[in-house]
């Protein structure tokens, strides 16, 4: 027999009964029913139930054993009665009367139960994360987040893409977040940085001639830190295509992205035929281009039923600016004063002035809006709303009057307050979507000049031509995300793999042909050397496990994480170096003092 | 049709002639056949030839088209000839005559050249490398790798192995070689530090109750620059195991690699069952323990045969010493006075004082040794030596006398040159196998104190009872080697999981308990709450993949290598650092002058 084990703790069945078995494992929770002891053996796999008698040789050794020490048990499996079948449990049916028990590997007293998994202070949680990994959801999350990437691989490969792997120590990105340093000992005073994301080299892959690439690829950005995010490291499922156009890109990740979310959904049901929708169109019926399309409240433009009215706020509003308008957050079931003066008081700590609102309520056989709003805009107005808004008795409307690309993400916040509170949102799917069509440019207000909205290395839509004729902030990009339940799960783009279209775009936001060679000068140089049109697009891979696993915190799916203070209080990390390797690295340490 | 093609440059076959195809791609070669000119157009996935004749639309636009232009071709499939056909190439039953050229992006004058991929120096390779991996070596060993590592994954999964990722940004290892550290921003003066390995962290995830565990793992550690390790990080194969022994690893892996290395060979016969060698046994055959098993030459003790004999050289020196021995280096077809002199001052080259041999030749019907050794020692001894070594007229044999402890790297390398000298090694296979039963200790001479050998977390055989009782030189480890012709590919050992026997075999070597506990604190704290017997191994992927590919150096199965310098050429770094990162990370660079 095996030294360790016949079986493992998931694997014996009633057709085992009789069986001589060998089984090791950590010892769950141990119960002393009139003389008889209970261990309940835990492995990797799952449980089995051991039965001691005090006539047993193991009974002895069997007194000693306490929670989470590791044990090798002899003995023979015998059926269940029927009153003590588990059927919860896939051994269920059986149990193991012991007859020899080995102490593999003694505990001291626990710091962190594991049995039951008790709520318990953070810190100690990440200090013992060995005991806090053998809980039984920790544990079951690490194990699905492991097979959904797994899946991704498999669905990726299937797809015709190739996993390589990019360098870690590679140079400064010129954009985006903060880098981590890595300082050369060889090239004294000199510093590596770790990828922000494989942006660069994923391009140069397709210059490079390769086709389709892939990579799970681990990412690091040193940002102050956030609830949304673990400091250190993440992990994107990262993607490149050559001689594709937008569409090309879109076709080929939606089934791989619907499939790995309908493997792991649960029987939740999963968006077929993920609705491609504009940013502008995202924007005025959402408030958001993160659209929770779960939520199934879409704005609308009412501007023409509060222009002139008796509503005078909005009517001079409306009065006052070409861009201004009136939107209408139609909330189905709102109809009662309480939950409109709920939603108006939230609105006013969100630092609103207050939420215009109408409900419609049956007096006799007819629909009549009610509330001061309709008051103001009379009857006919009051009507012509509802009518647009497909709205009847017992529903409400909120109104928000202004500029739209200023008030929106209030609109956007106040859908989705209304969609909650109402209970209008099915939580129980997974409801995706494209966003395309995002602004090549954008205005910032600040610094009174165009900036690029996203991606500055994204293809503009029209292309060259469409740079030279077009009113800047008019030019849209191909460039898309992809959104699940309100998040934002993927990104990417078709690249401008044109050298000259490139510093004609750069130019726009006034950086010259000099600073683009200089900052980008990789790719600058690559792409004059035969680059093929390619895009692509990155996944959210931390993301995606969360919302499949429904786990609300990143330390949920993540094996070993810092803590929010970017410290690993597990291996002890960051930890001060020794004035050697300081030296060999030709670095001083110079911390300024905290009060001067 | 496609924007941009209809098919890859490999799909295209006799059975599409008189299709319209579009086809997009670099201009690999482009040649001018008395005014048709012919384009073989090149993708990832292969060649196809475009012919554009004189009277095509096409023509005027195919004349500007220059090497690894990348363009767009419309055009008819036709039938080759059947002396133009190309037996070679995949689609070489067919050609396309061009009707629409587009160009989608121009090239400058290269640098590197790609087509027939002439020798050129390695900075511009480097520099240029998105033009270096289109060179057909390179782009088939770049596939290569990343197939072979698919392939590991896969049967690391079809063994019930789950892939976990470990933390890269993480704590400085006490032991082993130099780490890479990332200074931490927000506990400025503190450094994370990159890992060496995942040892730590694939210990803590088997006490954390997760049973087989794999990861295609990035390492990192900053040595000075070497032939065979690229600057930077590297990749294994990093596995483990819990309630398992030694038996349970070998098998377990041995079909892994097997089967990785038959899916890749190319027909090279594989060793199918891997030889199970012990330390000193190899030491002793072929004076090494990453023996090359394709050389068939093995070392044997001669010393009996020379005790007391006429050579006194060798008497000498058995006199001299109980641990003094002499080895004989059989070299079949080796037997003429040429090759045995040549062997001689390639010895002398070595450092050595020469090296002692006997040749046989057929004297009449008597075969006899010759040479002034075989005169010194005499007939009878000669024949002595050449009956316990099976050798016959034609064959010779070497000699090095000494302690074996310090003669046995210059016997190995005697062996080996033999072997290749005579061509007895056979080049076209795979000759794989096990080295088990390391010391677990050896002898510091420098220090005069015991020290271990290899792996200091290694369970020692006979555990706690073998330190307390066994003189420590003499105890094994349970520790194993996979070596594949004459490389390590891979290196792994059962984990000593018990706090006590740990602190043991750290106090041999004199370090006592407060020592253990502060340099290797993780995993002494795990220890102590319920830890499984556990063990693995880490298999060299790049190691595994030059051997596959036939790749002398790793730079020809590095997609993004820096170069021997520690620099990546490409992306230009390392490079300096802001003063305000400087200042973000409390640190101030100090390089030391020069001629300081």
């Amino acid at each position: 027999m095996h030294r360790y084990r016949s079986h493992s703790c998931a694997a014996l069945r009633k057709g085992d009964v009789g069986e001589t078995v060998r089984l090791s494992g950590w010892a769950h929770r141990i119960r002393d029913h009139g003389g008889l002891l209970f261990i309940d053996l835990r492995d990797h796999y799952g449980l089995t139930q051991i039965v001691v008698d005090p006539d047993s040789p193991a009974f002895k050794q069997a007194e000693t054993v306490r929670g989470e020490w590791v044990i090798r048990v002899d003995g023979v499996v015998k059926a269940r009665s029927d009153e003590t079948v588990n059927a919860k449990l896939p051994t269920g049916e059986i149990e193991i009367f012991a007859q020899e028990i080995e102490i593999l590997s003694a505990s001291k007293e626990l710091p962190l139960p594991v049995f039951g998994e008790p709520d318990y202070p953070e810190d100690i949680r990440l200090k013992y994360r060995f005991l806090d990994l053998r809980r039984e959801t920790l544990h079951r999350n690490i194990v699905s987040r492991t097979r959904i990437i797994a899946e991704m691989r498999n669905r990726m490969s299937e797809a015709g893409f190739t996993e390589f792997s990019t360098p870690i120590l590679t140079a400064s990105s010129p954009e985006g977040a903060r880098d981590f340093l890595v300082p050369s000992r060889i090239h004294g005073g000199k510093f590596y940085a770790l990828p922000q994301a494989p942006q660069i080299y994923k391009q140069l892959i397709m210059v490079s001639g390769f086709d389709r690439y892939f990579q799970i690829a681990p990412c690091f950005r040193d940002e102050d830190p956030r609830a949304d995010r673990l400091p250190g490291e993440f992990y994107q499922l990262d993607l490149e295509m050559s001689f594709v156009e937008q569409e090309d890109v879109l076709a080929t990740m939606e089934p791989v992205i619907r499939q790995v979310f309908e493997t792991f959904a649960d029987g939740k049901p999963v968006t077929q035929q993920f609705p491609r929708i504009a940013y502008d169109e995202a924007i005025r019926k959402y408030g958001s281009d993160k659209p929770d399309l779960r939520n199934p409240i879409e704005m609308q433009d009412v501007s023409e039923h509060f222009r002139d009215s008796g509503f005078k706020v909005f009517a001079n509003i409306l009065a006052s600016g070409d861009h201004n308008q009136v939107w209408a957050i139609p909330a189905k079931t709102g109809g009662s004063r309480a939950f409109c003066d709920r939603m108006n008081s939230w609105a006013q700590g969100e630092g609103q002035p207050g939420l215009g609102y109408i409900f419609w309520r049956k007096e006799g056989d007819a629909v009549q809006g009610a509330g001061p709003l309709a008051k103001n805009i009379g009857e006919e107005r009051t009507e012509a709303v509802r009518q647009q808004l497909g709205l009847d008795d017992g529903d409400a409307c909120f109104f928000v009057a202004g500029d739209p690309k200023k008030f929106y993400p209030f609109a956007g916040a106040a859908r989705t307050r209304a969609g909650e509170e109402l209970n209008l949102v099915d939580r129980d799917r997974f409801a995706l979507c494209w966003i395309i069509d995002f602004p090549f440019y954008e205005w910032d207000e600040d610094n009174k000049k165009v900036e690029f909205g996203h991606n500055p290395f994204s293809m503009p839509q029209g292309g060259m031509e469409a740079l030279e004729s077009q009113d800047p902030l008019t030019i849209k990009a191909y460039q898309y995300d992809m959104v699940c339940n309100g998040f934002e799960i993927a990104s990417g783009g078709i690249r401008n793999h044109l050298v000259e279209t490139m510093v004609k775009a750069f130019g726009i936001v006034g950086l010259d042909r000099e600073t683009v060679e200089e900052r980008f000068g990789g790719l600058y140089r690559a792409f004059q050397y035969g680059a093929p049109p390619h895009g692509g697009m990155a996944a959210g891979v931390d993301r995606i496990v969360m919302l499949l696993v429904g786990a609300k915190n990143l330390r949920e799916i993540t094996m070993f994480p810092m803590n929010q203070q970017a410290q690993d209080l597990l291996m002890n990390a960051p930890a001060e170096a020794s004035s050697q390797q300081l030296r060999e690295l030709s670095l001083r340490v110079a911390v300024a003092k905290k009060d001067a």
